[in-house]
C-alpha cells in the first residue's frame, strides 16, 4: 500500500477487487479453467517459465495474459511461438487488478478447459495484495537476487502457492545460500510447492509442468476458488 | 500509483509530499550533504553497490538510511563494516516517502558535509514516482535482468541522473543486449551518467565514486534541488 493515509481508500478498493476477483474466478472455473497469477520481480524470468512451462503442458491448452506498465515485447515474442497471448498495459499502475483482468477475459474467447497464466508486473511488492481470480499464485524468484528476499518482501512469498526458483544455471557464480532462503520460505509458508528451474539447463519444467496439470484437472470439480 | 480511481487521492499526496522532500533538500543543502536517492528491482545489488562506492569516497563521510519493508539485514550489514546507517521500515509501503525521511532525517545527527544515500525499497516502479529530499536518483540495474527493462519499465528510467548496471561479472552467463538496453535508455534520458558495474569484480566503482564526489562538491553552493 502506498501511504497510511489512504488505508481506508485502500480498504474499499480491496473489498471490490476481491468481489469482481471472486466474480472471474468463478467464470473460469465454470469453464475449467485454471487460472495462474505469475508474479516476481523485474527480470526474474516470469515469461521464460512461462515459454518453458508451456511447451510441457501438451494437450492442456494454455494461453497468456501479459501485464505491463508499457511495451508489448513480451507478448509479440509469446506470439512469436505460436502461444496464445493477449497484453494489458496499465501505463503506471504497479500491479494488475481484478477489474483489468475481468474486462480482457470479458472481451477474448478462452474456450473451455486449460490453463490461462496472467503475468504480472514486475514487482516483489504491490501484486501480492490483488486477487485477480486466480486458483494458483506462482511467484518467480531467481537466484541473482540473493537468499534474503523471503525476509525483505515477505507477502509475495507468504501467499504463495508454488515458488519457481530460477536461473540456477548461475548458482556457481552468484552467491546464494540455499538453505538460508528454505529457511525464510517455510517460516512464512508451510505449503508451497517449490520448484528449482533453469530456462539455460531447462531443469524443473517437467516437475514444475506436472504439477500443473494435476492443479487443472481439479477445476470446475467442486470449490477451488482460492481464499 | 495503484489505480485510476485514486488519481486525486494520489494528486493530494504527491502535492504534500513534494512540499516535504523540498524541505528535507533545502535542509541538507543547507548543510552541504549530498543525497541520493537508491532505486532499483529487488537483488540489483543496491546495498553491495553501496558498500563498493562508500569505501571509495573516503575523506567524504557517507552515510545511510535503508528503507525495507520489514528486517534490518543490510543495515546490520552496513553496520557491520563501520558504516553509519539507520534503518526505516515501511511495513508494507511499496517505497518511501518524504515523511518519512524527514522523520528520520529530524531524529539523528548528520552532521556536514558528505553523502547521505536512501536505500529504497526494492521495486522499479513506485519509488521512481515519489522524491524524498534527494539531489541525485541513482538507479541500479543488474545484467540478469535483461536488457529490456528501460522498455518495460520507463519511468525509473527517465528519472535517473546516474545508472548503475551491476553484476557485469555475469555477462558471459546470460543474455544481456548492451546496445538494445542502452539505446532504451538514451530514448528517454539523454543525461544520465552510466557506470558499468561489478561486486565480484570491483569494476566502475572508482568513476561512480569520483562522480559523486564531484556532485558532493557542488551541494550548497547554489540552487541543486532536484526537478
Amino acid at each position: 500500500m502506498h501511504d497510511v493515509k489512504k488505508v481506508n481508500v485502500m480498504e474499499g478498493i480491496l473489498d471490490e477487487n476481491d468481489h469482481i476477483a471472486f466474480h472471474v474466478n468463478e467464470k473460469l472455473s465454470k469453464d475449467k479453467i485454471l487460472c495462474v497469477n505469475v508474479m516476481g520481480a523485474p527480470g526474474a524470468g516470469k515469461t521464460t517459465t512461462l515459454k518453458n512451462l508451456i511447451r510441457r503442458l501438451d494437450g492442456l491448452g494454455a494461453c497468456v495474459i501479459e501485464g505491463d506498465i508499457e511495451s508489448d515485447i513480451d507478448t509479440q515474442e509469446l506470439k512469436s511461438l505460436g502461444i496464445k497471448a493477449y497484453q494489458i498495459n496499465t501505463f503506471g499502475a504497479c500491479h494488475l487488478d481484478a477489474p483489468m483482468v475481468q474486462s480482457m477475459v470479458d472481451s477474448i474467447d478462452l474456450g473451455s478447459g486449460g490453463i490461462l497464466f496472467i503475468e504480472n508486473i514486475g514487482n516483489l511488492v504491490c501484486p501480492a495484495e490483488f486477487s485477480i481470480g486466480e486458483h494458483v499464485k506462482m511467484l518467480v524468484a531467481s537466484v541473482t537476487e540473493g537468499s534474503d528476499k523471503p525476509y525483505k518482501y515477505p507477502l509475495a512469498f507468504e501467499k504463495a502457492d508454488m515458488i519457481v526458483l530460477n536461473k540456477t544455471d548461475l548458482l556457481p557464480y552468484v552467491d546464494f545460500d540455499e538453505e538460508f532462503f528454505m529457511k525464510g520460505v517455510r517460516a512464512l509458508n508451510k505449503d508451497a510447492m517449490v520448484f528449482k528451474t533453469s530456462g539455460r539447463s531447462e531443469e524443473g519444467f517437467v516437475e514444475a509442468a506436472a504439477w500443473l496439470s494435476w492443479k487443472a484437472s481439479q477445476v470446475g470439480n467442486g470449490s477451488h476458488h482460492h481464499d
